[in-house]
């Protein structure tokens, strides 16, 4: 049977040309990146280079300064938020954010929120976007951080980051973006968008899983979130990830320098699932912008169905999905991303997402579209809810 | 020119058994545990295979609740530390602790004491030991934890930890113990011993870096460090490292399944450059305790030269060693360790640390017996310090 994988939003295949640029730092170069000695400087040189090659892809000044490696997105996440309310709240403490933010954002603005600060969380319209004026209207003198999403990991929506940095470096506001799903996806630049920090994750674009980074512009402070070893100057203690890190460093090199031969291919893809789904299956609904969109994601509610039903039919034919976040895939509740941009509750519990790679095909895409049909339909001749 | 790794605390080799293992789970089984369908449900029944293999190697009873897995031994330390503190601040705010800790541990009871809390450091003997009867004097009834290291990262001494355990289960207070260098060297079951928590960092026994563990027993909370997606049970949030995971799970089956073969032989190659190195340097002094210390652990001050120098030499010849943590070799400050144990200033600045691993040989010991006392000799010619 086909195997198909569309759920490159939950995790991707690491790239065979990063897991070679990682191996030798296994068993080879296996020093300590903090030992003098010549095995440790060869790993402190493979850091320092994965460094600079975030820093190129991202468009950041100084690598050595600016880009912390983290052990993933969420740490990253949680990092900033903690460490910028805790180091400027004699500024304030007011933050802002949006409803549709991953939990890693949102718990961790709940724990904030017990700790005594306030959140502003700004509704996102019916496509899940928020606007730089929304963001301009919310920010208070006590506002220390606004922290907006690059791209949303259930239903793709990219926010209008640029004007919203622009907002924030006007009114003189720190800004993070979750860009964990637009990294090594759409083009992203720092400093032409005003971000000040920004999180990313390497096994969403085909790098490792376990190692992340943060962007951290040059003269703002972000406390440790682990302390211990002076790792990463002094900003997160524990010995590097040292391989982690190498193939991190590749494939975000790998994945930003093929950003426009593989958008352009992602989005046609991406597109015809948009186009033909619709065509194929009755009371469907797409979620999530409509152009505006990162080139992977495809997120359909489909009516009288429940999500998981379907991705076990699909598993069942060799299509691995999901029905929204993976990290929240245990939970029953309905997507708190739907819910937001206004889906009721029945709708929101059967949502298809379908996510591309960079090893996605036409012909992955046309065995999608032959088989989920006959799923639907089958489904729903179960449901009692359908009456065709 | 020969090569000689000793420097097994600061970092080890990753195994080749263990590389093995983690590989499928790059490119072929690359699933994200949370998601639903076949690939990720494959890569969850790694995890919670690696979660049974750390839960045997640790003597814990329920490896599904009780092993939480982590980026690292320094995220497991900050979590119990910080997570005790506020989850059973009610009860107390004191915590006990020795002044010969790892950063990770030391740093994060600053971070506490900036919060409020009350740290108690029991000072050590001139090995670097504490005794369990000073546990149990420092224990006062708003003592919420202890946390002693099982076997220290620069001199190697291994504290009374099973005595220890005791005091703490008889007087209800909980008993964590940072692991990191004894774990796999070692022999520890947390049932017996009585320890609550334990920390462990799988690239300090042949396993990968960036992926450590935490044991809690069961019954005691620690909310999580990093919030957000529901993973470890809703304790660490974040993508799992799976390769990383399946590789701590095989690393720690390889190394604690083979203490009994691996431990003696250690032992022995240890104490022959114990021995050997003062009859063939004057005026060197063992640091650490003689016996009561980690197999691979030897560390001695060399009086009238200073650390840095020995180890460019040493690394020069192809031997790589260590003046004490990596993880603060970047910085001139005397070890926190050596001081604690009474050492003077000018002595703490002059250790040299020799760590073994499994695949120390014989003639790797006798070769740094060979080139040692030569570089000694020459280094010291050159001290306006030492007359011979």
């Amino acid at each position: 049977m086909r195997q198909v994988y569309m759920d490159n939003a939950a995790t991707t295949a690491l790239n065979k040309e990063v897991l070679e640029a990682m191996t030798p730092y296994f068993t080879e170069i296996y020093g300590n990146p903090s030992s003098l000695h010549t095995p440790g400087q060869l790993a402190h040189k493979a850091v320092a280079n994965a460094r600079q090659q975030v820093a190129k892809a991202l468009g950041a000044e100084d690598a050595e300064r600016e880009i912390i490696f983290t052990g993933g997105g969420s740490e990253a996440d949680n990092m900033v938020l903690l460490g910028i309310a805790q180091r400027y709240q004699k500024k304030g403490k007011h933050i802002i954010t949006t409803n549709v933010e991953h939990h890693a954002v949102l718990y961790t603005c709940q724990r904030l929120e017990k700790m005594g600060y306030e959140v502003t969380y700004l509704p996102v319209d019916e496509y899940g976007r928020i606007t730089a004026q929304q963001v301009a209207d919310a920010i208070r003198p006590d506002t220390i951080l606004v922290s907006v999403m690059f791209g949303n990991n259930e239903v793709g929506t990219l926010m209008p980051i640029p004007e919203i940095g622009a907002v924030c470096r006007e009114k003189g506001v720190f800004f993070h973006t979750d860009a964990v799903q637009a990294v090594g996806h759409v083009h992203i630049n720092v400093k032409e968008m005003n971000i000040d920090m920004l999180s990313l994750s390497a096994h969403k674009f085909h790098g490792p899983k376990g190692v992340g980074a943060l962007y951290v512009r040059k003269g703002i402070v972000i406390p440790a979130l682990i302390t211990g070893g002076a790792q990463e100057h002094n900003k997160r203690a524990g010995t590097e990830n040292v391989p982690g890190i190498v193939g991190l460093g590749k494939a975000i090199e790998l994945a930003c320098g093929s950003i426009d031969e593989n958008a352009p291919r992602m989005t046609r893809l991406r597109d015809k699932l948009i186009t033909r789904i619709p065509e194929l299956i009755p009371e469907v609904k797409l979620n999530g912008h409509p152009t505006e969109r990162l080139p992977g994601n495809v997120n359909f509610s489909i009516k009288y169905i429940e999500g998981e039903s379907i991705l076990l039919m699909l598993d069942l034919n060799g299509i691995a999905a999901s029905s929204g976040s993976a990290c929240t895939s245990g939970s029953l509740d309905p997507s708190h991303v739907l819910l937001a941009m206004g889906l009721p509750h029945e709708i929101a519990h059967g949502s298809l997402r379908l996510t591309l790679g960079d090893d996605t095909t036409e012909e992955d895409v046309d065995y999608v579209l032959e088989v989920l049909p006959a799923i639907v339909k089958r489904l729903r001749a179960m449901s009692p809810l359908y009456h065709e």
